[in-house]
């Protein structure tokens, strides 16, 4: 121990550049075909990706790059009306399970050329339907949207991809097997002997694709004779379960054994006051939530869980809108369950 | 307990209708000059916020409004040069402190009436200079980046502001008061009653605002004459830290009392270890984060933090980004001190 900084590992700090380049007047198209001696119609090809002879293209593209021609893509979307950018629609990014999804929609519309236009509406119909007004006017081709606006007015002329919420009209949508994996949790609850279950839900009003988790968790339990309750509260405080709990707790003892809340938040939840009420998870009773939801600093779930497959999904939807006519469809794609320290196994 | 779904609290599903408008032909500006009866003139003035007579204007809008007429942002922006959007590089969403930045910069930016163009680097410089390019192809209006290209190559011609990295050259910086910080947490765990202090930097080698966490840490070691050491490893991995404390281990004990760590991320890998090696925290040794980083279930704390204000950092960079002419400057924000679980106060 001593007094000075004792660098154990030596690290050298560079100086952090920036070069500044001098704004010149820009190259234009005539200016390339004049160096490649070839007519301004051969370049317009070659940067439109239209097939030109060889010989030509290569002078085309050796011309482009000594003079450092930069393609003005914003002046070819005035032309193809094309503009190369996607608006992702999502409620926040301070939630882990959304900053995943849009960081993976991110990645797959890079590896698709298309630039990504994020617009979070705070989970507020009016600032989803101003999304769409804006989109319109700026020629964005195309939405992925995960919306909570029940009567959102889709413009026809631009392709919108949903997630987890089915429109009951020609929009296709991407979700997670959310009536399977409430299945698979009913399933994993009894086979680690819980037999007095309950489903817990902080609910919205829509006619989600998120609900078939408990239809596919109450599936599960009528097959197997298991006896359960349902509970769905349509706020996003968790205060009325702590309530409903407490008010189901004998002689000190939670009546139930095994719990599947709809989302790892909500499930984080119930076990913060299971601590704080002494009753032990996984001893007393088992949880697992829904999403896949790790801790930042490590590969940890934050409970048992049923995973989604976020990086499939951000795919699904991106390939849906490339696609050049998406054809109203839901695509779902299979979960899996891993176990966190809130079950037995 | 019975076998049946049980709904405590009703819940009403309604249908989730799109409302799909058919495509028709868009009413141009002469459509609009006819029917409000005034010159196209007059019309291109009210949609470019140029001055007109208050009755011209009114007719004007009233007929747009009667018309469905829809600005053109697109075209509008090929004429002025502006397309009223701003790209942000940034490593990734999958770490909450970038995720939560990058929530507080839409944020920000949609209060200015800007779009936001998201563009994900994965720290890799190719990355971010690609990106500039893109940038440069589609009239961006300006960039918000938090980049680790030691060399990136700024086009002098489009705006650009930093955070956390403070170019040696003309580029405004924005960044939390990581000098300040670093003394907080001294100062702290030295009130705290720690007397061997250690800090712990998970390090590049880039000269960035980041660095005065630890100059800030050591002035006030210095100044109270209070033991210190400090490892700084330029790599992401934490192992070396783990076998640099079993080092420091003494019959059982760590010979630190208060280890400071340079983000949040370290100090959680830092506090699993302690808890594998039977290390109590806080009894044996404080441990304090930097970032400020909460559960996302709930407002606590993973670890004792200096909290960067995040909103006023995004805030400040769009202010930068907004204003005509951004100034070569380097804008400090106040940090400040929460308790967690992991120092004893």
């Amino acid at each position: 121990m001593h007094i000075h900084t004792s660098f154990l590992y030596t690290t050298h700090f560079n100086c952090y550049n920036v070069f500044m380049k001098k704004e010149t007047s820009n190259p234009t198209m005539k200016d390339v075909a004049r160096e490649a001696g070839v007519s301004l119609g051969t370049v317009s090809k070659v940067f439109n990706g239209i097939h030109v002879k060889d010989d030509y293209r290569r002078r085309v593209l050796s011309a482009a790059e000594k003079l450092n021609y930069q393609v003005n893509n914003y002046a070819r979307g005035f032309k193809t009306n094309k503009t190369n950018s996607i608006a992702l629609l999502i409620p926040t990014l301070k939630h882990p399970f959304f900053a995943s999804l849009t960081d993976e929609i991110a990645a797959s519309l890079t590896r698709h050329d298309l630039r990504l236009i994020l617009i979070l509406t705070n989970y507020e119909p009016e600032a989803e339907q101003k999304a769409l007004t804006m989109i319109r006017q700026n020629k964005i081709d195309g939405v992925i949207g995960l919306t909570y606006n029940p009567n959102l007015v889709v413009d026809a002329s631009i392709p919108f991809v949903t997630i987890d919420r089915h429109f009951s009209t020609g929009v296709p949508c991407v979700a997670s097997d959310n009536f399977g994996g409430g299945q698979l949790a009913a399933q994993k609850l009894i086979s680690l002997g819980c037999r007095n279950l309950l489903f817990l839900r902080t609910g919205s009003d829509l006619n989600t694709e998120v609900n078939k988790r408990e239809a596919g968790f109450v599936s599960i339990c009528s097959l197997e004779n298991i006896p359960y309750d349902s509970v769905t509260i349509n706020q996003e405080s968790p205060e009325p379960f702590y309530y409903y709990l407490q008010k189901h707790m004998e002689n000190g003892h939670l009546v139930y054994d095994g719990i599947f809340c709809n989302t790892d938040l909500l499930a984080s939840q119930i076990v913060s006051f299971c601590h704080k009420e002494h009753i032990r998870v996984p001893e007393d009773v088992q949880i697992i939530g829904y999403d896949g939801i790790k801790h930042f600093y490590s590969e940890a779930y934050y409970c048992s869980t049923i995973v989604q497959p976020i990086a499939q999904m951000a795919e699904a939807a991106v390939d849906l809108i490339v696609s050049k006519k998406p054809q109203p469809m839901l695509v779902i794609l299979p979960v899996h369950y891993e176990a966190g320290n809130t079950t037995k196994g």
